[in-house]
């Protein structure tokens, strides 16, 4: 397993692509594994992290005009030129000719994946990307299931196929190394704004404090 | 305990007057009965429920050059043009003359009052405006406390002293009475965008319906 | 508070019925202080219970052309000829003429109320029908809420106001005094199937021993 | 609620007898609001408590040949010479006139009352025995129902009636008064095998400590 | 471990055989690392699907006159076809020659397992179906054990042993590969009465909504 | 119930005394409804508010040479100067002639209980401070008991009582009234070391900004 | 990992011995990743399956005079003529030689471990275990530790050794293979008893049934 | 895996070196997978296990000028004589050619690493220590992050990688090997007052037991 060890498995902003799969209105509301509102905030930070690190990103949606829904819409409004692969039934991501070529096309060899459901969409994905042998990081918690051991199993699943799970923040510090360098600027707001709120607590405390003479 | 129940103790859009006690960026980091982040969706909603409804809104903090931190700046951008009471050292609002005048100028009888903590801001609070003669209404969700049993203690106290204990969604219900008078055509989007994330999905998701040939 | 104790406020077939509030396919998505499926088999126990000892059964939706969602269609299926009060903008069920006239026409002094949410729906039905001189019982495990601080305030208020709390098996219970009496048979069925699994489990364990001779 | 105030709703080994309400094999399988195993030792120890302070003891059950079970073996063999009432249909036990002769005869005012289920067998019993004019104590954790909102009804149910809420060891401690007084050499023993295993545990640390020489 | 990954783990319809071990009406009564009811749900389901996809379906029970207790009447009223292996004493499925030899003849190689409890009926099951040359995955959320250290040490240690660790919806998206394929079409009305009930308030909301004019 | 509503119910730090009823090694133990760490920080903040605002002090133990344990170390060494009341065998604190004259000695008629367990020691010392014409306030997260129901019983038992419900942070607030008198400085102090840690955290926080031109 | 599998993995009576690291009565109140109870149940199940299955069984103990506490004593009633190896300072018990001599001398090459704390006593003997050449198979669920990551981190270093996970219920089935086979007649007791209280509820239950005529 | 077993992989006092990595204020208030409290506690713990081990320490901070907070005051105050590395803005401690250096300094072989968060802090230092040929131990208990998930996919990822799981009070057992070596009089005291409270209340329990006599 030295494949998920440093430095080969490292993430590196000119390797990764990030793939959204199926973070839709319908799905999200069965989410139980994980409160809800924390799997949005981070797939929001994520998408956002993608752009500041200009990371290729494709977003797909599975049969989005039925009980699943449509792709949730503040997704959208962060993406505003990303295209949308809407498969019409394939299930795993990877069985749909347009998506498999969109992540062809990015040239990237490392592919961030997060979606809903953690055991079908997300792992299903990471699974064919390991065999068509991308180096895969599957986003734990912007990603959500039915129910615990769903999560357990997709979990030990994936790790025993070789994907490296991985989680929102750890995504975003990774791809950037260094806070002096690209895109670290603007981090510390998307964690304060979406993933991180006790970050944006502490961000507005510091903003706060009374000048010097009143401390 | 007649003055607990309808018609005399039903919320009323004349006669009420919303009062946010000490929703400080510092105090919300130590909330542990309730999730933070959904203590802060219910407070946005207050607000904005108290805009839709016309109500008198008074906004104080304590303390707040200090480890209490400033106000929540999502709330003091919600309400620009109120004013807010900063206490120097009062721990009951009522014992700060500003504030308490502040609500005798309303002219309004019943009170609305949520804050941090549960037990010192809200509570006393409450007993001090039952013991001014006000119908006081505690909103449990968008208030927090410290653990699960000072959370209890706070609740119990109030009920015993007959504060009647109320939540974001039914203020916002008992305020309107019917979805068509003012107010009811914002409300659905108050929920939707802050106390109530599931119904924003639900919303969501019938705006994206197939049009109909697709159904 | 006497109107609380037996023998006053026992539950009586020929006093009681069944009020369902807003047991709607969109809003039960939202219920967090209880399990959604536990709810949706409490509420179909209520409405069997309310047909094996002859109760009349009120039902009533709030526009249920939008977010909120359609009837529970179980719940429907169950009911055949009880007739739906759509109620087109009131909160409060009481707030509706047809609604009211409904339940006075039952000629009833003890109203049993279910729905969802515990602090709008049932709240709000459950205060009005103490004001107007009803005795009321709210059936708290076959309705819901949003989180459990507002659960907690709704059922708090409730019993300030003199409501009675009850659940689902207890109105079973009590309306039937009495296994050997009408309804009696049918009971068991009905916890086995909806409101107690275990008990279904038990039923089938009983009648799966084997023979006599294998004891 | 001065009834409900010492010295007048002090538990008194004189004048307090206890019930215990369909402790039976088959509906300890569905409690859930309350670790099953810990309802049984606690109804273990009011047996033995009662019986070390020589209150009289009633035990009733429910329809205890089908899926109720028989009543819990452990307790039928620490109450040798107990009569058991068992019901043939009444739900509420002072419904059965043998079981309310059964307890007239004690010549007790004071009822402790545990059982399965909290909302019917503990709550029927509990608020008939107001109603007839003794003082009930329902000891909560001797006790266990379906989920956590119908023993939350069931709680304040009984608190709004009138009832003491209570719980086995405060019973134990509140019958004793002084552990130098009848019973207070057994109590610990009690405590340490059925109650508070935790209690155990340091009994046993206490006499396993070294001889003084050692330490 | 590349056993464990896509393609050669891929579920296929015509490569996969389900085992069902031991669903029987009391050993569901011990099981508390799960809902017992999402439990049930789950294995409806699968059964469900099973049949839509033409899988071989093996039943099996133990010791089902005892206090294990009947195959779970639901279950068998799904299967009317299916032969049930009633194991007399064999706890590994594959220890009884009847078992095995049907498993055989099913002419699979890829073992769907679930079954209670997680640590004894299907681990053993499944460690013995690795050892014999199948591809096993283990079904973990329509199986459940006794409590979280067992549930935690059976996925382990068949995730140690090359188990692929499964769960219900998974399973059947991964035999379906495309909602447009065989079985498709029944699928979501699968998940929407049994593993996922909040599909079905999706599936009912989106059938509600009004027609256009309507909306 | 106007006696638990302010002001005549509103703690006064010259009409209030602490007694601190059976905080003992081995008890603490036992307590499963509560952090016994935050139980522990709890009594050591109430001590040292006491200290601060010059309450009286009346510290009790039972049987403190057995399994209760001695006095917590810690408590002892913030209290030099108190003298602890150890009872041979008195349950009710005010059983035993010593405390009771304590208590009378201090001239106090507010009485702030806390201890190990709530629904023995403090409930019977709650119970007879009442009886006994004491306004008395128990504070329920500085002490502890067995399991979640026992702790709901004797919070609703105390509150039908005329208990008023308090807690560690509020008794503070509520003894001070005003940041800027007698122990306002101290009490950032005690918050931060003992019952609010993460008050702490934001002590240190704000004290390691950097200066000004850092900002 | 093939060493994990079966039938190498397979724990069999012949080759298996029992040891039981450091159950005392001290560390026993320290647990809190599991019921301390149910911990206790099962260390007691295990030592009467070794009994009926005939294994060897070592138990041993650190530092008894101390905090620490001597062995639980219901264990050692449960093991007359076992020889308890008392260790005067070595933390890893293979690092005591009595105790290593112990286990070579039973020639059994399987070991069953479990003990208080999983991370230190358990994880210790199990990682020397294996590095001596033992197959080792932990038991989770009759050990226990501090903290739930503690608890975690103990189960995945093991697992990374090649430790075998395994559970109470699990080694005895594990060891019996056949209902049929010796032990299998007292397994069932030892369940009721012990490991599986619902077990005994379905005992008792099934040993209630009225006889024939009655059903 | 044989490097994660002994005794290739048993913590050796000389060649380990403890790393603390960004343990500050602001970061601690994140931290939702653990109580922060025993976090806190068990940090604390480590550094005096080093101390007593004579292990190099080397302690670092990332951004400590900002959001992120000062180191936690009371482990600055527990290691005076250590240096601080301050890393300007390297997230992966190993990025910082200062701390490489000082680690490389020591001369150590194992390294054991703990800090905040689990996902971003240490397993990037871990991670990055395994790919330089040290041999890791991650301290789960010692370290916290911002959800369930992301400290699943923390341990996941560190496992899979080779590093090995450990928690605080296994550190300190696998470094002393024998209570009765270097640094064991003071470990139980260690543990007492950081990492194990209940083992404190043990302690105070051994020494106040009173004199022979009184026993």
């Amino acid at each position: 397993m030295t494949a998920n060890t440093y430095p080969a498995a490292r993430l590196d902003r000119k390797r990764a692509a990030l793939l959204l799969v199926d973070h839709q209105v319908g799905l999200l509301l069965g989410v139980h594994d994980h409160d809800q509102e924390e799997l949005r905030r981070n797939v929001l930070a994520l998408a956002k992290i993608a752009k500041a690190q200009d990371l290729p990103v494709i977003v797909t949606t599975s049969a989005d005009e039925g009980a699943n829904g449509r792709l949730l819409p503040e997704l959208q409004a962060l993406l505003p030129g990303v295209r949308v692969v809407r498969r019409p039934g394939e299930i795993d991501a990877f069985g749909n000719a347009e998506f498999e070529a969109a992540v062809r096309a990015t040239g990237r060899d490392q592919l961030i994946v997060a979606g809903i459901s953690t055991d079908v969409c997300v792992a299903f994905a990471a699974l064919s990307g390991v065999a068509k042998g991308y180096q895969v990081h599957a986003v734990l918690d912007a990603s959500g299931t039915w129910n615990a051991l769903a999560s357990q199993a997709a979990a030990l699943r994936m790790q025993a196929a070789g994907v490296v799970l991985n989680s929102t923040v750890a995504v975003a510090a990774e791809l950037l190394h260094d806070w002096r360098e690209q895109g670290g600027a603007e981090l510390a707001g998307i964690f304060a704004e979406h993933a991180l709120p006790f970050y944006g607590s502490l961000v507005s405390f510091v903003a706060s404090q009374p000048e010097p003479a009143g401390v």
